[in-house]
């Protein structure tokens, strides 16, 4: 069949949308058309040719909502109809990782989603006989995909395409990072490194949690008026204090329970840490760094109580935490309306890059 | 009074056995007199002039036992004949710290024992008028000493003071990194780089807790059966393999489920963080690095799930813990023995520094 898409032939050039040929679904997969995607920093970093491991040409789009139009053979949880997230963890349920009971970084088909591909080590997505690769089990930038089973998620149908779809990453990871990883208490103090669309979530999950003093931290004044909107309790502009570090100790009578990195900047990373309260803070990294870029600090920090994290898609498992956050969403419990700040046709998907460089957009959503 | 004690004049010189006058405990604080003392790395750093906050003239030691002769005024949970350890981490039950619930870092008398002084903000010793400075609040290379009652922690009776020493430090730090920090559970797989004294406790750590696996890494290819003796089941020679992060990735099927640290060098913490397993991972740090020097790490490595501590005394409350660690060794379920390598009078003790460094003891005691 043929499916609509904005293609990346190569980093650093706009997107081209093209019409391209799909393969239906194997065993075990399913032919999703999808209604809406989110555009993420995680788009823009590959498209950027940041990411070592970056590949070309591609569908780019991690961040989707749509209905299964058809399912392979062998496919038992999913059926025509049903509304679903993809999902770029997936969660098989019977891997190492899956059943430890201590993560949700599901290794099923990890080798060759890396590697662009389907689990049976193929393309669905081609253009003029050229493979085009499949970008983090998702391609969510093109109107039709093929995903596997253990890759979609489930989602009641009364929810919203064009808001639920920024469930597949933001949401989920910025509030995930809060209630799965760090599991912050109520009361807790926490700060929130960066107030963009995972730092705003990650305050609206801090917020449910019930914690204290939540302080965002951002360059730009005009995130201050966003993080208010969602919990915020506290802003700093580090342009307006000297030492950006001690400046929150202080604040905080000695440091922070929970901080987040939600940038991606390594020395970011490290005053997240260190703001932390000796004892116990926990500081967790959300933000991706630039390939190559390393963290660092005096072990004395660890020693004396802080403890390093990280978390990747909020520490939630797909398949069972995401249909979870749709019913927070349409139950009120945390909001989405609000960040979905532009809606863009697929032909507009440039512009949508464009306005979050600049700072413009929370989410731009590309609806189909 | 009087008290027979190893005075460090100055760094990188040899100690000297002289004579101190000692002023009696004020309100709050109690005389011990030390029957007897462990020598550890800490003591060495600080006398080779690597703590950039060390102080001199100081009486060095912090892993003693004794029994109390005297109690200032005030004191209520100790009396004369009490058998005790005094406390580098003293416990005071009231501070924000203590009653977290999430450290064990109490900070009622930080300030003052980071200057090396008494909480009233003086020295009990001093040496032909000259002050002395007290060292981690303990200074148990003098035969009396004085310390805050909430830095001294009870202990049965019938517990020889020149094993159950070595609780005030090595075996507490180390065994109570597995139990309290780490909380190893069951089956779990653990790697500890150093087998010196805390190594070796980390080791009879991991056995009491079940831990499965428990490989030990050292370039010393005689610390191979000593860790065995502790219930070590792998020994890995760095010399012996390439990339010995690789190594025990390789070994232990995806990683460690927890590593330690027990040297003090930042290359080996980075190693320790990531041969940790992906997902959950847990890697503490005790060694206690030079002055400046940093740790780092790509991102990458805590996003994916692994998890980056530290410890200091093993976590253990000492006034709450170290009672219940001798029990441990009382009963048997933890050896403290075969350590014990060496016996020496005070002249002697300069002998213990030479041994430690070369490699030759675990653990050298003082008796007095």
């Amino acid at each position: 069949m043929k499916t609509r898409a904005a293609v990346a032939f190569e980093a650093k050039a706009p997107l081209e949308i093209v019409e391209l040929d799909l393969e239906g679904p194997q065993e075990g997969e399913v032919l999703i058309e999808l209604k809406a995607t989110g555009i993420c920093h995680t788009d823009a970093y590959t498209l950027d040719g940041l990411d070592s491991e970056g590949l070309f040409p591609v569908v780019l789009g991690h961040e989707g909502a749509g209905i299964v139009r058809e399912v392979g053979a062998g496919v038992t949880s999913l059926a025509p109809d049903d509304h679903v997230i993809p999902l770029y963890m997936p969660e098989c349920g019977t891997c190492k990782e899956c059943t430890s009971g201590k993560t949700n970084l599901c290794s099923a088909i990890r080798a060759t989603q890396g590697k662009g591909l389907m689990p049976g080590g193929s393309s669905r997505m081609s253009y003029r006989g050229e493979t085009i690769y499949h970008y983090m089990g998702c391609s969510t930038f093109s109107n039709f995909i093929v995903v596997p089973e253990i890759a979609a998620a489930k989602m009641r149908e009364d929810a919203p395409f064009d808001t639920s779809c920024y469930i597949g990453c933001g949401v989920t990871t910025g509030v995930g990072a809060v209630v799965n990883t760090a599991k912050v208490e109520p009361g807790a103090s926490v700060v929130v490194f960066g107030l963009g669309g995972i730092g705003l979530n990650v305050i609206q999950g801090a917020k449910m949690a019930g914690a204290g003093r939540i302080v965002g931290v951002d360059l730009n004044p005009d995130r201050q008026e966003w993080g208010r909107r969602f919990g915020m309790t506290d802003f700093v502009n580090p342009k307006d204090v000297g030492d950006v570090t001690q400046h929150l100790v202080d604040m905080l009578d000695g440091g922070a329970d929970y901080s987040f990195e939600c940038i991606g900047n390594v020395d970011v990373m490290r005053q997240a840490l260190e703001c932390c309260h000796r004892g116990w803070g926990t500081s967790v990294i959300i933000g991706v760094a630039p390939a190559g870029a390393e963290i660092s600090t005096r072990p004395f920090q660890l020693v004396t109580g802080r403890n390093w994290r990280g978390t990747a898609f909020g520490g939630a498992k797909g398949r069972t935490d995401v249909p979870r956050i749709v019913d927070w969403y349409m139950d009120g419990k945390i909001e989405i309306d609000p960040m979905i700040t532009h809606r863009l046709s697929l032909e507009e998907i440039n512009k949508g890059f464009d306005m979050m460089h600049a700072g413009e957009s929370i989410r731009s959503v590309v609806i189909y």
